[in-house]
């Protein structure tokens, strides 16, 4: 058995019970009461052991939609709504950035993340080689989609030789890398270079990663442009598949709700990052629950949240869709953290690639992707554990992170920490941020 | 100067710059970059030092309305709507409380405060004498209002006897404890009863801690009852001081508004619980600040929040006035920090008690109440410190909270904390919670 890479995790607990875990090669392998018993690792640099400390086991967070390196943007422009964020705040300091920003700001993004339960993210943002790198060094596990834009500077031509240039650089990382193509949204590109878009995805069996229907201005826009709401257009172009995650859908009405629902894409809701860049709406939750749309929540990056703690997004989440819907039975607990970890989006658990399962977290064969939750939490000690984990605990109830069998968080130390603040500190100094 | 009790701060920031602390007795007696000099402690048991290890020195956070020892119900009901919550999961359950449920669930209460940087809270609960033997216990500072009911089981006579027997065991407490005169709410306490409360509240000199306009229909039954809004009946009794607070008020109008500003009267905001509730608004923030109303923020209880984290709803409190003004400059993030610290209202932040000052904590003379913000907390290490307290940072960033002189976190460490837990447990058990 020379060469595979063992874990084993003593002392957990699972509903309620002790139970050990192991794991071959980043995959689950047993989990239960004796699950350790006669699998201990041998030792050496290719085995690792966990004493959860009597902490219980529980699926991790996958965010649905992010920009990780913005995180060195966190504060700037914080009281501008949407449009003023992104073209007096935004778009200016990213014309200066350089590849270390983007690695910094993406290993600052990756520290928060292992530290509040988030083991993989759908991310959207330039020079992704940079955040490929990041998230290689930090462990976690991403599907990163180069942003497609129309602009003036790059003709058609070249600006699509850039793109499939960085999907090639991309696709040169490891298995927790997964390439995305993004159309950054549909009033940033144009009809023809989203036809280019679904074309390269095809070719390429990619995901397709795209932000819609944030705020309403874009779909009456669109209806204006298009004679169609956003969904509608995106379908007449071929851009709604199984293989689909649309950001925000605020505006999305019943019959694009069953559109998206028939086609398979996945809508990732960003709840705080809406209501924090006051869009004036939330996703509508209960409708595309009776439609059956795949769903996954996201923090969008901290340059608008200004977190990254999907455990406290998960909270606004439920709070908002009880809130506008004036029901307090619009979201059951249940669903909510299954939608946060990914179990309500084959596409999203599997950050793109058909090899991880979508549902199922902790269960033999299933990615050894997981948290253990601090015993001595006191918001978790209580009640129902689900409940807790929806509307009382926020990320540092996490004491131990684990991603494809490797322990990134261990009693909440997280590996290369106070050089990560250094160095990001340096970084947003250099761009006149901090 | 023996019987002094003695604290000194080492090696904090504040402003950005290097600073130690003293306090005496429990008052800040210095506050620089050269306030430890001379002054160190000499030991012995009432004398204490906190390293702050380069953690930034802030104030701390004062709840302005919460049930403490509801802390023990969450999760119980978690799906209801607000009168379907209390009669069908809480008033049943609380039928049946000991006062060992009370003391344990305020203990609770006060360990998730600590370990979130609240250090003083107004409280409205039953069986007022071991909230505050707990809270006494625990170190923090709180201002108790024993509920006035109209409850059918007791005379007038009856009912009132017992509330000033609880009174009377509040004040033999010591200056940490205040006590609060607390009618319910005008859908639970009738006219002669909130007469009897003002009355009550004007010859002991104690403040006033009212439910007020948290749903709508609390609103068309006021009016439709007595011909006015619910602040203006308020008013018509002259329940209306400074010295009153009042819980919700998220249906107030924009003439109430400015009547509750012409009396100084205070409106604590908790938007976590009214947006769990779905009561269908939020508190109009825009509106009061126009007005000039003295504000502060609460949790309301851990049944329907269910955290206690103010750093948490804050971030909550600042997304909500963004979303429902559909403006991203709906607050300010300084008035936010203020409104959550204490410092847009001297009653909340004196917890009913002239001695305590209402703004500029952190300055000589002030009570020693502040908290250690973590150095190491990747969320607070970018851009505005404001800011990042707002929007990015949850309790987990509190690494040393102090009251009245006391060390009652170090490095993230409470006394007792295993006991709390387990004793909380065991209570809950009993319920039938657990």
């Amino acid at each position: 058995m020379s060469g595979h890479r063992r874990l084993l995790v003593t002392n957990a607990v699972l509903d309620g019970e002790p139970v050990s875990l192991t794991a071959l090669d980043g995959v689950i392998t047993a989990i239960g009461p004796d699950a350790g018993s006669g699998a201990a690792p041998a030792g050496g640099p290719d085995s690792e052991t966990l004493d959860a400390g009597g902490g219980t086991l529980a699926p991790s967070l996958i965010n649905g939609h992010t920009h990780a390196a913005m995180t060195l943007f966190r504060g700037h422009g914080d009281d501008l709504p949407l449009m003023r964020w992104l073209k007096e705040a935004i778009w200016p300091v990213e014309a200066k950035l350089e590849p270390d920003d983007v690695y910094w700001g993406t290993r600052l993004a990756c520290l928060e993340m292992i530290r509040s339960g988030t083991t993989g993210f759908w991310d959207m943002y330039w020079q992704p080689a940079s955040t490929a790198r990041a998230v290689e060094d930090a462990g976690l596990r991403t599907a990163i989609g180069p942003p497609l834009f129309d602009a003036p500077d790059l003709t058609f031509e070249e600006r699509n030789r850039q793109l499939e240039g960085w999907l090639d650089e991309l696709a040169a990382f490891g298995d927790r890398i997964t390439a995305v193509v993004a159309p950054h949204a549909i009033y940033t590109v144009g009809t023809a270079s989203l036809e280019y878009a679904v074309g390269l995805a095809a070719d390429r069996d990619l995901p397709i990663h795209i932000h819609l229907s944030e705020t309403e201005g874009e779909v009456i826009d669109c209806v204006e442009a298009h004679g169609m709401r956003p969904a509608a257009y995106l379908d007449s172009l071929g851009l709604l598949t199984p293989k689909t995650t649309l950001a925000h859908g605020v505006w999305l009405d019943r019959e694009e709700l069953e559109l998206i629902a028939d086609r398979g894409a996945t809508v990732t809701t960003n709840p705080v990052a809406n209501m924090k860049l006051a869009v004036g709406g939330v996703f509508p939750y209960p409708e595309a629950a009776r439609a059956g749309v795949p769903m996954a929540l996201g923090t969008d990056g901290a340059g608008s949240n200004n977190s990254l703690d999907l455990l406290a997004d998960l909270k606004v989440f439920a709070l908002a869709q009880r809130h506008d819907a004036v029901d307090a039975e619009a979201i059951p607990i249940g669903e909510a953290w299954a939608i946060a970890t990914g179990q309500r989006s084959e596409l999203i658990a599997g950050l793109g690639r058909p090899s991880l399962p979508a549902s199922d977290p902790l269960t033999v064969g299933a990615p050894a992707d997981f948290i253990v939750l601090d015993p001595a939490t006191p918001e978790l000690g209580l009640g129902n554990l689900t409940s807790s984990l929806v509307y009382s605990a926020t990320g540092s109830a996490v004491k131990d992170t684990v991603v494809d069998g490797h322990i990134l968080m261990r009693n909440r130390e997280v590996e290369d920490h106070e050089e990560i603040l250094a160095r990001a500190r340096e970084r947003a100094t250099r761009l006149g941020l901090s």
